[in-house]
C-alpha cells in the first residue's frame, strides 16, 4: 500500500471545494472554464509540482502532473455542473494528487489528471474525448454552450496557461475514482464497488403522427391520436422488456413534445425521447429490436406514422480484468465484505481514455444516491477508504 | 315551409366567403375585427335593411337584422378561425339572413343575427358571453388576443358602426344552423343531425412529481418518475371508464409538460391536461370521480405527490324540446331516414343566447369530418337540405 496520508487528501478535497463554493452546503458552482475553474486549475498545477510532477495545461484546459517514465494515470475531472456537489469528480482529482505523492515517496511512477468540461458544457466528457481522438479540436471549437459562447472562445480564456497534449503513449494505464451516483452502495452499507464496465448507451427520438382534430367532435373510436400511441408503446415495450433486462438495465422517457399542444385538441404529432442503458451490447441491440417492433406494432394498430431519429449509440467499455482485480484485492483488504463489482450507469472519462490504454474505476458511495445537486455528499470513512483502496491497487498495478 | 329561395341562399353563401376568402380551397381568413371581418358585417347589414329588417351592430360587433315585434331569431357567427372553412358559423350566419327574407314574404317575424368572436380570439364565443350575461362588457375589454391587443382596442376599430345591444326579451327563442365538425353524418351518409344537447366539459390539470434523477446510476425499482405516473393513469382511467361511457363520449390529453425534459434525466415532475365532455351531467361527474380517485392511485402506489389545478365545469346544455321536435318532423320531410338525433361535441353561440330564451340547433355533415381547416366543406344538396329543413321548422315555431 502507497504511503498516502488521508489528512493531508481530505484537506485537499475541502481546498478544491472552496474554488466555487456556493454557500449552499457543501454545494459548487465551477463550470468548465469559469473564473472558478481557471482558478482552481492554476492551484492544481502548483499542487502537482510541489508532489514532484511536471505540470502541464493542454489546450482545451485538462490539467496534467505528469511523472517521469512510464507512468500510471490516476484522476478523473474537477469542473462541475452548473449546481454541483463538492466530490463528483473532484474526488477522483485529488486522488490522483494524493497518489501521485505517495507515489513519488515510495518510488513509483504516478501520473494525475484533471480533465476539462466533462460534464457536459460543450458537449459530453469534451476534454478528454478530445485527447482520446473522438473529436478533432477543430470540431470541438464549434460547439456551443446553451447561452451561445464556442469551445473556442471558452478555452482563448485559458490560453495563456496553455501548452501541449501530452502523449498517450507515456502512461501504462488509467485508474478513475468517482462516486456512485446512485443508490446502491448507500442502500447497501458497503464502502466501495469496483466498476466492471461502464454501461452503454441507446438514446433516440420517435415520432409518432396521426391526425390533429377537435377534440370535442372526434369520436374516440375514429381517432388518430398521437399521446395515445406513446402510451400503447409505452405498456407494450414495459411488458416485453420484463424477461430481457436484468435490475441494472435503464430506460427513460425524459422528453416529451406534443404538437399542437392545446387541451382541445387531438394531438396530431407526438415527439419523445428513447435511451436505454445496458452493460452488455447484445442486451443493448435486443432492446432496440423490442423498441423499433413495439413502435411499428402500434403505428400500425393505431394508424399512426412512424418516424425515429438517428441513434446515439455508444457500446459498453469493458474494465481492464488485471487492474479489476488489483482493485477487488484492496477493496477486500480494506473493507472485507463490503464491497461489490457492478457496471457505472454513468459516462465518464475513463470511457475516453480507454481508446489508448487499459482503464479501471472505483466508486465510494453517493448518500441517498444523490449527485449533481447541493446536496451530494460521502461519509468521510468512506473517502478514506476508497482512498486506501486505490493506494493498494496502484502499488500492485504501478511496480 | 317558408318560402326559401336555394340559389340565393348559396349565392350568399359564397359572397360572404370573398371576404377574406383564402386563395387556397374554398378556405377563408377572416379573424374577429380583423379588415375582412369588419367588411362582412358592413355588407351583411346592409343584406338586412334589403330583407326589411332593422340593422343594428350592438358595442361588440354582432351584427342584428331586428324584425317587428317578438320574432325568433336565427343565426351564428361570421369570424374565422385564423385558418378556417367556409362554412362553420357563416352557413347559420346566411341561413339567418335567408330564413328573415322568407319569413318576411310569408309574413312571420324572423330576425337574424352574426355574433362576434365565437372562435375565440379572446376567448370563447365572446360575443355571445356578454349578451348572454356571461361576462361583462368591462372584463371582457381587458381580455387579450395572442399578440397582446385587448378586446377594448379590438371593438374600438368598429366604434362608428356600433350601438346598443338588442332586449333579449324581443325574441322567442333562438335556432342555430353549424356544420357538424365531426365525422358521424358523412360516414353515415345522413343529410342532418337534430342537436339534442351541447354536450358539457370538465377541464383540468394533472401534476405528478416525483425524484428528478440521474437516467444512467438510477435503477428502475427505486425511481419515482413522474412521466411513468402519468403513463399508468392513462391506462388505469382507460380501463374503468370502459362501463361508463357511451360512444359519443370523449377524453382527451393534448398538452403535456415534462421537468427537466432532458433525455438523460428521470423526469421529476410531469403536468398534463386532462379534457371530457359528455352530454350528461351524472356522466360527467363520474368520470371525475374516476379521474380523481386513478390519479391518487397511482400518486400513491409509485410515491409521486399529487396536484390538480381548478377545474373548468360547463354543464351540458339541452335544447329545447318543441324546437327539436320541430326540426325533426322538418327533417323526416327533408330527407326522411337519413337524419338523427346527436349531441353537439363542440360549444356554440346557442350555450350563451340559453341564458336569455330556448334554443335549439341543426347540423349538417362535414366532409370527412373537418373543420377549422381550408379543406372544410359540405356537399351542396346538404346545404340546401339543411335550410329546407329550417324553413319547415321556423314556419312551425315562428308562427
Amino acid at each position: 500500500m502507497l504511503p498516502v496520508n488521508p489528512d493531508r487528501f481530505l484537506a485537499d478535497l475541502h481546498k478544491l471545494r472552496s474554488f466555487g463554493a456556493s454557500g449552499v452546503g457543501k454545494g459548487v458552482v465551477r463550470r468548465a472554464f469559469s473564473d472558478p475553474d481557471i482558478e482552481s486549475r492554476k492551484w492544481l498545477t502548483e499542487q502537482y509540482t510541489g508532489a514532484g510532477l511536471t505540470a502541464q495545461i493542454d489546450p482545451v484546459g485538462t490539467v496534467w502532473g505528469l511523472a517521469e517514465g512510464k507512468s500510471l494515470l490516476i484522476g478523473s475531472h474537477s469542473d462541475t455542473q452548473p449546481e454541483g456537489g463538492w466530490l463528483d469528480g473532484a474526488l477522483g482529482v485529488i486522488c490522483g494528487l494524493e497518489l501521485a505523492r505517495a507515489g513519488a515517496e515510495a518510488g513509483l511512477p504516478v501520473s494525475a489528471v484533471s480533465f476539462q468540461d466533462e460534464e457536459g458544457r460543450f458537449g459530453v466528457t469534451t476534454g478528454s474525448r478530445i485527447w482520446g481522438g473522438f473529436t478533432s479540436l477543430e470540431d470541438a471549437d464549434r460547439l456551443t454552450d446553451t447561452d451561445g459562447v464556442t469551445f473556442g472562445e471558452a478555452r482563448a480564456r485559458m490560453a495563456d496557461l496553455t501548452s501541449d497534449f501530452p502523449d498517450p503513449s507515456r502512461f501504462k494505464g488509467f485508474v478513475e475514482c468517482h462516486i456512485e451516483q446512485g443508490p446502491w452502495l448507500d442502500k447497501a452499507g458497503e464502502a466501495a464497488g469496483v466498476v466492471s464496465s461502464i454501461v452503454g448507451i441507446r438514446d433516440m427520438r420517435i415520432t409518432f403522427s396521426g391526425e390533429q382534430n377537435h377534440a370535442g367532435t372526434t369520436p374516440m373510436h375514429l381517432r388518430k391520436d398521437a399521446y395515445q400511441g406513446m402510451v400503447a408503446f409505452q405498456n407494450l415495450i414495459a411488458q416485453r422488456f420484463r424477461n430481457l433486462v436484468t435490475p441494472s438495465t435503464v430506460w427513460t422517457t425524459g422528453h416529451v413534445d406534443l404538437y399542437p399542444g392545446s387541451h382541445s385538441i387531438v394531438p396530431g404529432r407526438c415527439t419523445f425521447s428513447m435511451q436505454w442503458r445496458d452493460g452488455e451490447k447484445p442486451r443493448l441491440d435486443r432492446m432496440e429490436e423490442v423498441i423499433r417492433e413495439a413502435a411499428e406494432e402500434v403505428a400500425r394498430e393505431k394508424g399512426l406514422k412512424l418516424e425515429t431519429s438517428g441513434m446515439l449509440s455508444l457500446d459498453p467499455v469493458p474494465m481492464d480484468d488485471g487492474f479489476q482485480a488489483a482493485l477487488a484485492r484492496g477493496a477486500e483488504t480494506i473493507a472485507p465484505g463490503r464491497w461489490r463489482k457492478m457496471p457505472s450507469g454513468a459516462l465518464h472519462d475513463s470511457t475516453s481514455v480507454s481508446a489508448h490504454m487499459p482503464v479501471a474505476m472505483l466508486f465510494v458511495p453517493s448518500i441517498n444516491g444523490i449527485s449533481h445537486a447541493f446536496e451530494e455528499d460521502t461519509r468521510e470513512e468512506d473517502l478514506v477508504a476508497g482512498l486506501q483502496i486505490l493506494a493498494h491497487a496502484v502499488a500492485e498495478i504501478a511496480a
